[in-house]
């Protein structure tokens, strides 16, 4: 029960088990495109939104978002916790102006105050996170670009722990920039940042943007069109084999199905929460409509986080510390997402429960797992 | 018989065979600290350099030597074809003051024109290409260092394509950068930039240097020094998976040993130029001083490159087009590195012979084998 | 949680991973002596007793022993079920004389028929079942072998459900054939039957044995003793790849350790049982005596066993239907062995409880997770 | 190029990647039934024949022939070699009546003797070998049958050295039990005994059969049937990992098609005899119509079969010792079966040419590989 990297289907890892594939064969082509057009399922897109499968990961799909950008931009970031400043960190390496606003840790900045600033200066590029990492909280993308598109040019919403698990509708709800990474809720090793983007953001794609060279989407867009088209194209080597293993984890979802794979992911952080509740605990996010499907944050009362996590691997399974500065140590948190299952709940808050109890913290044993198998039957 | 990603042993590959593992785990721990100490035995370096694997590949481990820059640096580029030509296109992107020397396909640019240049003007990096990809051209680094360092602060060596497969001794020789990728001679998926720097070049490792964020060494350096030190730390999730099997590719470099390692690659690059001359053509390394352990580029008289490609594919064998633009079209390129044995030589010449015999080129079939095979015994 | 084959630890299934190891190899012939003393761990013998590993398994295990008998030789069974029968129908295949002794489902036989029963005639061959697969019980081995070795010549037990999961003590108990599978508390896959056999039995594998010719332990023989020498040999070709795997768990097993194996084990056990009386179920085995470490009969009342065993899939866990033709359709059978971990057992009670609730049987649901959680805490 | 286990596909390792899945699984009985079907196409036989598969290999298969025997029946075996010989130790072990023919090393038994031989006696059972492994003798089948049908009852063919890589026809050649093994051109990895049974045989499957009881056919026939059917059925545990990786071998087998599977073996047989001949050695088949597309013996002059076995695997390459009693230490022989490919025989003729210089046998270096290339050419 990572934050991610999470646990990966074996099907997805042998689909690496390449020995000898190039990036120009014809079996490793099909299987870009096809991961091309996983995501547009993925992000609930149409053919107006361009996919881009890159090396890296979430904080690399977030840089390249400088491609859009040219010397002189402002900037607004939203940020929610640790991954939020993340994107203020990555502005101030650039020659841009970069404004933000902070929610408290286990909320989320409101809707209200993020109008009233943009309303305030007109803002190139605002930046979302959909699900912060940090602390499990989950921001209302949908109502709150509804609020400010008007005033904004391109809105972006970092995805990395919602898409997969959260209900996403990056074209309904008129998000230009959504991306994620290919080790959380979608369930593949790490190693690619995956991004979806509109027509009117793609037009800021300029010859004279502020972005480096790798990370510059321009370089990478031949090879988008190109392998879309079926035919071999190169910018500079992809990992191969993380690719097979992100297709066939797209495939996976696709057979599921994106709703179900959203109740499910409901479902597991509904029982994991009430097994919480259930043990006599309580939760980082501070609200239920800040719950998230994917992280969750436990308060801890007298147990350290750290013995925590070092307890409960010896029950076989593995949490995540509490990362967001003004609750460091005070907490831990439990990654459900990937393809996580009921069972999954009840072992989680099964081996918390013998753990807490070991530790001594003051939580009533039996009742955690009661409650979270009344809250699945 | 890729030029990268190459064939690789399942050894490397199971060991990527891992379904939970955290980026913070004992294992994966462990296993990041000597992968970084098997990237010094690789280099032939000493404590006194800082090994980096960071995501990506050549390209983002090439970029990422901008963080050793401040605006306004002065910087050459010697190049021997495209890769060398890489590195121009990525400073452009950047705030600084880019020269090149360049030398015509199949050829290096020579040691007194680089001297000559670094004399008339003060760089603060210059950067080579070990082995240039897209002709097979090998350059005389060792001897090329020796007449330009007092010149320069920082030399930086491109060793995609021959780190593992050519002798490389980047301390005795004063290189302060060293660079490769995964998935070339090391025998490992593709994924990860590798590098190790030196005492000198770290100096220059600045808190306002030009560097983005993801590429900034700056934000790795924690990560590798507490590594190595046994303890976990993040700064973005690095592609594990493709560690571990990385791991594996260096465990069993250091197995076969380093000098053998390239005595194979010599073996097997030797037993390839005998037979391709055997059959009666031409190599694109124009000089015997220039042939590399690890690409071989052949011209072509009457077949086509993309029929050589795609006929001799259903031989069971793959290899790459010419992609230098002044020979575009009119040569072949063939990888030989990573686990490549005098059998892969073998069935290569022998494939090349039967594809080319059916595309009407002028070749004496059967000699071209026989040749390599006498080369071989 | 199957009878068998279990659930297979993914190090053992990648150990299998060989495409081109012959059976005369170094690596092999290593590999098969490793096996070979593995097995004498796992069964607590010294050098007096033989080992082998031959195609096939339990059954075939089993059949084997007729190369210790010869025409007209009194044999008696002791059934205690499916397994116990088995032992009938082989031997009725064979000219020898068969007795046999059953207990009724759930139970096993008395000791005391037993001995006299031995008392009464003289038999060459006694055969035991140590874990009755299809009902669970248990049979007390050591307590029965001391009271009746004196009477019968060779003592035989059927150790398929039970070695590396029970404790076993083939040397101490005075046992001469003790035997098992790969596939069940070992954790390989199936494919090979385990024997080891004492001084005093092997005295008896003469020339004109009543043994066909694949399982004649006189063909097999030369191939064990020179294999352990570590020369190569061959009979008939052995499953090369599935003695990787059991190595591979023959290895896992000596690193946990026999008696931290057979405790874990006890520990699953407990909770599982413990589940299902909290939940207000009978287990099929009547008395604790008769309980095992590796399979739990579970009495149903309303539901039928077909639709437990296909609705608890949905849940993600597998169960076995209940085979005891006294009991069928009455009973279902849950498998722990292997690597079976505390979350295992609350995973199944929790499963089994949501299906049976969904099914109307009358249970108390959670009652039944709570039990078992308070016995692991 | 062992003479099996052989080279084995990697998808066809990899399918038998699973971790959980027991013999009643619907995921096995489909695949098991696919087998099924699969084996009638290899065979080339209609419904009218039933296939079995079971655990063990060749001589267990072999010795499941028991099955269609009673008391006293009277048996001819044809015998090549050494596993000709194994039919008349198999029957040995039964209360049945045999008699043989055997040809001298590197020769068959004349269709004319047998057929004298079957007009003296009235023979229950007659076997012949299709390739005698020992020797890579190709016994002719199809004309020996002919000749020979009207006077036995039932006519039994090993084929472990000829399924999968020589022409065979067992309806139209009106063979009444074709056998083989998993482990040979198969492709897949050893564990399973391979039949095909006619309707007439099957006649002959009688209660009263000298079979054992876990190669008795009659207690195998009901889960043949019943997972044809697709209904999961049990006698005794199945090498179920071994089984999905057959079922691989046997989809890619229809892939390729039975015919052109036969082309390239017989491609790949013809260019390893010329590149032996090329280098100036002789076959041990003493006759072309005596050749086999899997299985060639090499005589030796000066050079030990034991230094070329050990020496050749040096060069990466692996065949295997001579084993015909009367040529014992004077030959080696080269297994060429499975995913055999043109570059594998050039490789072999190669590696034996590098090998045989250095043991200082008398070969023309060079000869073999070219000649070995024409005929490929």
């Amino acid at each position: 029960m990572h934050v991610g990297p999470v646990d990966i289907y074996e099907e997805v890892l042998y689909a690496g088990l390449k020995n000898n594939v190039g990036f120009t064969s014809e079996e490793f082509v099909n299987v870009f495109r096809d991961s091309l057009k996983g995501l547009r399922y993925l992000f609930q897109v149409d053919d107006t939104y361009q996919p881009f499968i890159i090396p890296g990961g979430g904080t690399s799909a977030m840089e390249s978002v400088t491609s859009f950008l040219t010397k002189g931009d402002k900037i607004l970031v939203v940020s929610n916790g640790v991954f939020g400043d993340r994107w203020i960190n990555i502005f101030k390496k650039y020659p841009v102006e970069v404004d933000y606003l902070k929610a408290e840790a286990g909320d989320y900045v409101s809707i209200d105050s993020v109008k009233e600033k943009v309303k305030q200066k007109h803002y190139k590029l605002i930046t979302f996170t959909h699900v912060e990492t940090s602390t499990g909280v989950r921001h209302p993308i949908k109502e709150s670009v509804k609020e400010i598109k008007d005033y904004v040019d391109i809105v972006v919403v970092d995805g990395v722990s919602s898409v997969g698990a959260e209900e996403v509708k990056a074209k309904d709800w008129d998000v230009d920039i959504y991306l994620t990474a290919s080790q959380k809720a979608i369930g593949a090793p790490p190693g690619l940042g995956l991004l979806v983007i509109s027509e009117n953001a793609m037009k800021h794609l300029r010859e004279d943007n502020i972005a480096g060279y790798y990370l510059d989407l321009k370089n990478w867009l031949p090879v988008m069109r190109s392998m879309e088209e079926g035919k071999a194209a190169y910018f500079s080597t992809l990992p191969v084999h993380t690719v097979f293993m992100l297709n066939e984890a797209l495939k996976l979802i696709q057979d599921e199905g994106i709703e179900n794979r959203v109740k499910r992911h409901e479902k597991v952080a509904g029982a994991i929460r009430t097994g919480i509740e259930g043990m006599g605990l309580e939760i980082v996010a501070k609200r239920p409509e800040a719950y998230s499907n994917t992280v969750t944050g436990v308060m801890l009362r007298k147990a350290k986080a750290q013995d925590v996590l070092s307890e409960i691997v010896k029950e076989g399974v593995e949490i995540a510390p509490g990362v967001h500065p003004s609750l460091q140590g005070k907490y831990v948190r439990i990654g459900h997402m990937g393809w996580v299952t009921p069972n999954d709940a009840i072992i989680t808050i099964s081996a918390l429960e013998r753990t807490l109890k070991r530790l001594g913290e003051d939580i009533r044993v039996g009742e955690g797992v009661r409650a979270a198998q009344s809250y699945l039957t």
